[in-house]
């Protein structure tokens, strides 16, 4: 079974291929491209030893000069030292890289942000495709072109938008892929089904068994719809405004509780459980969702893993956090809310007592 | 006497003013902008001293909240290291910035780039404007959108295209440069002239002793010519390819003379004097103008104090050097050449040999 998904980007569209095995097929995909000098493979030193070899080998078998690059694993690593680091390697490859040279991002989101912001900035901007390796990277940060490192005054403040040429998502990829950064994969599935598409929420509940053993055909099913999603509000709206923001459900209250707990003390999966849920009960308390729904997302989030409740948030400290979010304009919070299954809209008239009241809800 | 150039690049169009005191209307042209929520000048430390003051009290005139942070001047410090410096310290205003930030480049060529580069990778791309202070950064780098810094491997190797939503050349700014920054943008011109326009050649020839001294309307003249041929090439071709490619005459030949003698031994705008020449050269021996025409080229570069000739240039080396140009692809070096006044082509069927002599040629 193999799914493919067009992302509609004009000039720049691209094709999504989902399936068991594509990691042999990165060779193919690199050989049908035009004119390429030679292949950079960038990846972490974890997934290195799980599949480096492979994808070098598939690029070899057609004849394409390639090179591997990596860094240590780990969100924390998603820095500049890091990009300054990997540079280093990349102009050290022999023969040198040209403009005909494309990068191949093979790993996770960490992986995919700093080899794509990479590959946007080299030689001003080289072509690169994306070899996901978890949930989390095939249905969020495959589609949409984000690039990016963190900075020690927040996440994702240095990079640029700069589309893959193409994403192969090997499912088999899921077996080595830890139950945390599985459900930070599954929070986002539910995200996609509350924002755009009740019907995934539906598939998710009847699959549910079969999503927890990581069942290839649904697995592959599950991940070309919510790619589906993804792509359509991407390509409605490439530069992140109105419908984008959209993808930010359960976002703003996320980033508060991260930072308000720490970035190691909780999963960004759980981060974002836990701030639909809030933003679930305020759509609640404004009427535009029934209290059934609310208890459905929470309902499917506790049977895939996730937290519906965390002790000890302190709202108004998180309130205080939510203000300097950086997607706070002039002070204003904009929330995205549910206002019915699989249909969300954005507020910014949401006060500050019922925010505060949904963050006291998560402590039970 | 004020001249503006629009540079046409469809929806990212911005208009380049030429005149004495613009920068005295920084704050005028950013307060014309969409919802700008706070301004940050980047500058060099150079420049800061000059100029700083005036550009942030327009700032505020308008109301605007502006900060200024700035950086060591001088190409050496056109790195990653600065890059994020900057960050720390862009990251460090208060209140901070967010997407409606406005990044104001102050400063030449340098200053350009990097703030460029800053303000398209932060927060993935802010709205910036350029206020260029160096005849270079004039006629050169303020159109285009290239955006970059050097790495140890070679420069401008990590960086974007990242148009400019306005520039301001305050032609007063030229009264602070040095002889030596003065002639590389000169060199620039008598290039622009080469490549599409002998009425610019003829304006310099007539004009010369006023171009000298600097004379306020004629340099307005001046830069307005280069800057609209520049945007017209930019416009037909916005990344680089075909048309774009002409900008490089003279510079596969300077940056091999460039790196060949070290880039602190001569200055850009004396290695692309240098590298026209042997282009001319090259140019008349295979009978594409005549040897009048290379003769008033290196008339007027001399004339203007650049050089036309320079001793121990080794043209073995400098060959090995050109292979390895970034603008060579495959091994194969392709040379812009005149084919007449005001016009070149590229070609890639140029050998060794009469590479290697128009080097020599230049030994004299």
């Amino acid at each position: 079974m193999e799914k493919t998904v067009t992302i509609d980007l004009g000039q720049r569209s691209y094709d999504v291929r989902i399936a068991v095995g594509l990691l042999d097929a990165v060779g193919q995909t690199v050989a049908s491209m035009r004119n390429v000098s030679r292949v950079v493979v960038i990846t972490d030193d974890r997934v290195e030893k799980l599949y480096a070899r492979g994808v070098l080998d598939s690029l070899r078998a057609e004849q394409l000069p390639a090179t591997l690059i990596s860094f240590a694993s780990g969100e924390i690593n998603k820095n500049l030292k890091t990009y300054a680091m990997l540079f280093d390697k990349l102009f050290a490859v022999a023969p040198p890289i040209d403009r005909d040279s494309v990068i191949v991002a093979l790993g996770g989101g960490v992986v995919g942000d700093v080899a794509g912001f990479v590959a946007a900035t080299a030689l001003r901007g080289l072509r690169w495709m994306q070899c996901p390796t978890t949930l989390l990277a095939d249905v969020d940060a495959s589609v949409g072109g984000k690039t990016a490192v963190d900075h020690a005054a927040g996440k994702n403040l240095i990079g640029a938008f700069h589309q893959p040429g193409a994403v192969l998502i090997d499912v088999e990829t899921l077996r080595t892929t830890s139950e945390q950064v599985m459900q930070s994969g599954l929070s986002e599935c539910v995200k996609h089904g509350v924002i755009r598409d009740a019907g995934l929420l539906d598939f998710i509940e009847e699959n549910l068994d079969r999503i927890l053993t990581r069942d290839a055909d649904v697995m592959t099913e599950l991940i070309a719809r919510n790619v589906a999603i993804k792509g359509a509000v991407v390509s409605a709206d490439e530069r992140e405004s109105a419908q984008r923001a959209h993808l930010n459900l359960g976002h703003t209250f996320a980033h508060a509780i991260e930072t308000f707990l720490g970035y190691d003390k909780i999963t960004h999966g759980a981060g974002v459980a836990l701030g639909m849920v809030a933003a679930c009960r305020l759509a609640v308390k404004r009427k535009l969702i029934d209290t059934s729904d609310a208890r459905r997302v929470e309902a499917i989030l506790e049977k895939l893993g996730l937290p519906t409740s965390y002790r000890d948030l302190d709202p108004d400290e998180m309130w205080e956090i939510m203000q300097h979010d950086k997607k706070a304009r002039g002070g204003i919070v904009r929330l995205v809310l549910p206002v019915g299954l699989g249909q969300v809209d954005v507020f910014s008239d949401v006060t500050d007592d019922s925010i505060r009241e949904a963050i006291a809800s998560l402590n039970e």
